[in-house]
């Protein structure tokens, strides 16, 4: 049997490059030896976008397309909606028994987030407590790994503080401990070169942008501003099209050879420009071409069948939880 | 169409005559003009009692035969099992991101039973969100109408905020906002005196009580300690005797009469527990009868029609809550 593992993501706009080298590249391997679920995480948005439903709800079917066209597979991946499965919300409330206020105040991830989103009203319940929910997605799929940054590592640990927990009161071994698979590549720059490539920055390259799109943003990297004549030395650190180049060309020698030749001077912005277009004019024809495949019908018929599976998976963790609990009176 | 109604009990332990008259004799009453829903709340109940899920679930039993021996009549009254509603739970995540943290904190009910209870290890948090749960119970039903104490009318202000909340947000008017019905009868007292009839105190006079025990019970009545000789003066106040004889003898104008007997001098303590046990076997008979018509086997399918009914109920909500989120991708 092979192991499972829980991943996913917020729905909260198109899918971009840096979540190619992030995570979803990785699934692509991941679901050749794992049981892979791959959740597209709307409950979770909803707990900073409760506001905002409709940013969740339209980009739920864009993140599937962006899963397909990638090369995640539905016969081999169960890509699944998290709201549709309500039975993760009832694991929640049981494992928020289980967990303290003061424990959810220390989590670090959620303590940085809460300073970075500055809720006005006051921390939403909902959450402060999103770190539980996480808990119960892992472990209703009895995921034994889970692929994260290193950012998110607080939360497996809290996930498995729970599974202790629960299983040491409830006396069961229903719920499984699980593992990190931390990401190898750290965050894709935005083609500004500030931070990492986000939505709400604008500044990423999306794998539904079209090969005109992608060109301009190529064309609109940050280089080394101090690089103005060809002959001029360069700098290399802090250059979008070399950070792009380290994570997606496939020829590392090569990127080495540029890199040195931009530093010593004679190698110009458009022509390094173009080594990086053609090296992602390579990566994502394939995901354009895939993407036209499924019309809007079939990505529907494949979320509800990735749900579907999923929720036989989660109903048959939950059997136990409420065995367990004694809350199974009419079984 | 009649209104609906929600009420229920926490089940740990077995209903005594302080629940009879703060809160079952009126439901057996509201039951013709009301559509009413009767709760067995062990999700609830699990916020202060996880470590002990067996005391829960040894209850949820004995609470609904002791619903139908007062005559709760399952044909007017929908009996259920809070945690065989899931939906209820999908629910209070949902709402979960309506309410603050710092509102929680401030709750007056909850205050004053975290200090009751005195958590050793921090206020989990399932306790610090129960209202948040109650919100839900309330409204998935709903209910225009739910009967509570005093000291339950913040739950009933928090209810409606989420409702008003949700319903802008959501641009939606699904949601019902909900009036307190207040009980009329104050708490009884145990029948040692102290404060109120408990299960913890063990000083509470059960529904299922045999008239043997509650003879025995009545007879350790606290009356008035200086009140020794049968021509004494005796005490009224505080003393247990009177105290369930104003709650559960039907001629207020002897109860008055007796008093003043009992004030002067001339009237043992013998005699005026000999007319209380009167009383008191006069209500019990017929609870007790109608008791033993109900074989195990009857209150389990009580309980699971009971339990479907509001699940239906339950999920004609849950279906206008997720449309006004969006989270109906595939209906």
């Amino acid at each position: 049997m092979k192991s499972i593992i829980l991943t996913g993501d917020r729905p909260s706009g198109r899918l971009h490059l840096g979540h190619y080298v992030g995570s979803l590249e990785n699934r692509v391997l991941l679901q050749n030896d794992y049981e892979q679920y791959v959740m597209i995480a709307d409950v979770q948005a909803l707990t900073d976008n409760f506001e905002n439903p409709q940013k969740i709800t339209e980009s739920v079917y864009d993140i599937a397309l962006d899963y397909l066209s990638v090369g995640i597979d539905p016969e081999k991946t169960s890509i699944f909606i998290q709201s549709q499965i309500p039975e993760i919300t009832e694991l929640t409330i049981y494992y928020m028994n289980l967990v303290n206020l003061g424990r959810l105040e220390r989590n670090p991830t959620v303590k940085n987030e809460i300073k970075q989103k500055g809720f006005n009203e006051g921390i939403p319940a909902g959450f402060l407590c999103y770190p539980i929910s996480q808990a119960a997605d892992i472990t209703i799929f009895q995921a034994e790994y889970v692929p994260v940054g290193e950012d998110q590592v607080p939360m497996i640990e809290q996930t498995n503080e729970i599974v202790r927990r629960f299983n040491r009161i409830y006396q069961t071994e229903c719920l499984k401990e699980c593992k990190a698979i931390l990401s190898k590549t750290g965050r894709l720059v935005g083609i500004d070169g500030k931070a990492k490539a986000s939505k709400s920055l604008g500044n990423a390259i999306y794998l539904s942008d079209s090969p005109e799109e992608i060109k301009r943003k190529v064309f609109q990297m940050y280089t080394d501003p101090e690089h103005i004549h060809v002959q001029d030395p360069g700098k290399v650190e802090g250059n979008v099209v070399f950070s792009y180049l380290d994570a997606f060309h496939q020829d590392k020698e090569e990127v080495e050879e540029l890199k040195a030749q931009y530093r010593k001077g004679g190698l110009g912005d458009v022509t390094i420009k173009k080594i990086l277009l053609k090296t992602l004019t390579e990566l994502t024809t394939p995901f354009r071409e895939k993407r036209e495949l499924f019309s809007k019908k079939d990505v529907q018929d494949i979320l509800f069948s990735g749900t579907q599976k999923a929720r036989e998976k989660a109903n048959v963790t939950m059997e136990l939880v409420r065995k367990s609990i004694g809350f199974s009176y009419f079984s």
